[in-house]
């Protein structure tokens, strides 16, 4: 059996079928080979380290380690999710997965830990998502696991992946969500900003992109379903079918963010807003936010489609060609490929 | 009993339920206290008087006075709500409430009277609502008469209580409806500004905001379903969950308004689209606006579950507790808190 | 009987309902008498030729013409819609119907064959609306043939009236669909770009309106529908009640387009997009597409409905009395009337 990104080959039609029953949480069993590229090659990382400041090693340096609290965490590596609680009742997250902050099927347990906290801690009012490597925020799905290691993990509590799974439950968490985005928010990145109840962007350092039709495949985490309700359907299907990277500026225009800021005042901006938010009452949040729900949130068998959809794609010999090609220029391991990844999509070759 | 703003405590959830229920029309009886907090100093009445220009009194005194013809107003104090006929087809409803045109129970049937005028009068196009209050299109609920004074009043055609009843009428009325912003439009003015048709505000003067989350309150008026619908889950959840004070020209970046224009030129700009609109066909509008509807008004049912979110809310010792700090600050009364009331919430300490 | 624009008085209320149920495509035997106006007088015509420069001229001429391929086409007059096959993944389709680009019922089968081509070509990924008539991009309803020309054509695959059937299966199609708006996009225009996946337009050269209230008409193409799930519902009011001229920058700031650029960047703009899309899998763009389909297009029905309402209205004697009125003024071969239709609009009396 050829090796290839996430194994896709390997995968039965069957299995398929089985994890999208809604509550079956009991892991389908497929063995996939991966592909024989590593993550990142030590110079990569070496250079990506160099690139982060003091300011943003000292902020780190100070969360508080929680996320690797979960019993799920003997399948994780590294603390990728960190946390820090500024008050009881405003925390920051922040990825820190570098050089290129991708999203694998290890982060999902450390995610869904902190998503867990957001839902249950009674005095939380509002988190704050941001990033500890330069340069990238959160972007796309790791292609060197197989398959297998996302398809077959328990289903979460609504019965969805657990990727989407953690998505819709950050959005109807009774807490307020905000993504402060600095560098690239691509893929996982992107969806992940979707979920959150507010969006704001460094006007000079913030890419946005779903980049998946570029490499044929359906995005995974939502977007078909969040961007057109929060932007229409004409920009929604310009960005997921242009499929390109989308500065701040743009981003705001096209309410893929609720505003950009000139990078000096993001962070002012965002804490100022967090730290306001945190002292209201969690009840008249947690019912206000409830309503706009009922008014906004697409439903859970959308945003099953929406993943089945991204499984379906993966696995098809066209996604898996754009994929191998992707990886042979330097996808996870070449930060110029990484930094552009709108431009390099364009050139590749059908087939 | 302890007197409590609204009279909360006195409130039996018997009374609410039944509330609900849709058509029911018969007043609930409920008596409850009175906080006993002068709706506003003589002092602060003369400077409000003193802020109103020649031009703003001269136009009031050439509009006729419609509202007081209602069966209801035996209940009402002086007129609030004033009525000038332009043309037989373009008419001006202007809010009169120095000094800081608050909502209160006996605004309603002043406001329902009009509402029911527009609804039925075979000639008229287009109604522009405006305030003759310098620095206040329309604010908040008046927080001094008992909750019985609101909660007690008979549910309009709807079924709805009457303040959600006549939104939910003035957005499905064959007529155009389009609010011209100047001063503060927060709470009842953001959520009757929400409720016409269009929305046009002063660059340098409007105020808009949903401040209820501030004060441990959830909005009652409709702004859950409406502000996402307009603008999209994340900048509708922004406005209602940060609480905070929007200008003119951040609401048309929004979506919150249409558009925002100088201050010199909003009266020229409005009052040439409402003539123009008033020379076109009834029945082209009414046709249009109602498939218009039909894409995009929320349901009279998600509206009613606002409104008792509301009412819920204002009973809780949180609530009660928020508003009587801002009361001793000088809501109602000190035109400092009511012009920065997003400054002033975010001072109030918790229970 | 007298002769009127649309033949109004002949159509027969038993007709329009038999043509509403779904499914029927036989069509409806309707006598109906023309107003005697000849749709462009010579001068016109030379004047409108003499605007075309060399280059839009010499992109006319490179095109494949396929439109008039269809069974249909003996109905129709000269090749009104013109296909460019630019490669075998990106088309162009050039609306030229000089001098302004109005949309007759025999422009319908000449549309309906290219739409059908869109659908069924597997190489196809993104096709291009653009026009070849400087100063129009496409614009409002023909008045001049009989109403019964235009009702009594068979339903399309839908069950709808084949003008909105061909809308609604554009935007449905598994083809990514581009409007180019140079020009003014009215009536049938707006309501082409609008059931096109994504919208550029000129900053100095395009001109939006859905003008028809003005005439005491309610659209009929699917815009109360399709405005306000783009930009919300008081924008969309706007538009549709203020029946006015809208400008390539107000269009982006109301999001009634994606973006409007400067005119000497807007091709190749759109060029690049498209050569960038036509790379990209189909299947992944189909996928996508219908995901997002889900979350944003309305239902035939209600299109149904819209369609219904603008014939119903363009019967009434008000209509009949503004077309009139505006046909002595020049509507239709009068480039001065075509090019202001909003501010003649306002100038026409009532009855």
């Amino acid at each position: 059996m050829e090796k290839s990104p996430l194994g896709a080959a390997a995968v039965k039609k069957s299995d398929l079928t089985q994890r999208k029953s809604v509550g079956a949480r009991k892991p389908s069993v497929v063995s996939a080979g991966a592909l024989a590229v590593a993550i990142m090659s030590a110079s990569a990382a070496a250079a990506a380290g160099a690139e982060m400041s003091a300011t943003d090693t000292a902020q780190v340096a100070t969360t508080q380690v929680m996320a690797n609290t979960s019993p799920r965490s003997a399948t994780s590596s590294a603390n990728q999710v960190l946390v820090e609680r500024r008050t009881p009742s405003y925390w920051r997250v922040t990825f820190n997965n570098p050089p290129f902050n991708i999203f694998g099927p290890e982060t999902i347990p450390q995610l869904d830990t902190v998503v867990t906290a957001i839902e249950n801690d009674p005095n939380l009012r509002v988190v704050v998502f941001d990033s500890a490597v330069p340069g990238f925020f959160l972007t796309h799905y790791d292609f060197v696991p197989p398959l297998s290691d996302s398809t077959g993990l328990p289903s979460g509590p609504t019965g969805l992946h657990p990727l989407p799974d953690m998505l819709v439950r950050l959005s109807r968490a009774p807490v307020v969500s905000i993504s402060l985005i600095r560098g690239r928010a691509t893929g996982v990145g992107s969806e992940l900003a979707l979920a959150s109840d507010m969006r704001f962007a460094s006007r000079e350092k913030a890419i946005l992109s779903q980049w998946e039709v570029g490499a044929a495949l359906v995005p995974g985490g939502g977007p078909m379903a969040r961007l057109p309700r929060l932007m229409g359907r004409g920009r929604a299907l310009e960005i997921l079918l242009s499929a390109d990277d989308i500065d701040g500026d743009l981003a705001e225009r096209y309410g893929y963010v609720n505003r950009s800021l000139p990078d000096d005042q993001l962070d002012g901006f965002v804490n100022a807003l967090a730290m306001r938010i945190s002292t209201f009452d969690g009840k008249a949040i947690a019912d206000t936010k409830r309503l706009v729900d009922f008014a906004s949130l697409p439903s859970d068998p959308e945003i099953a489609a929406g993943w089945d959809a991204f499984i379906t794609s993966v696995q098809r010999p066209e996604a898996q060609a754009k994929i191998t090609q992707l990886m042979k220029l330097g996808l996870q391991t070449n930060g110029e490929i990484e930094r552009k990844l709108g431009h390099y999509t364009e050139t590749l070759t059908q087939d």
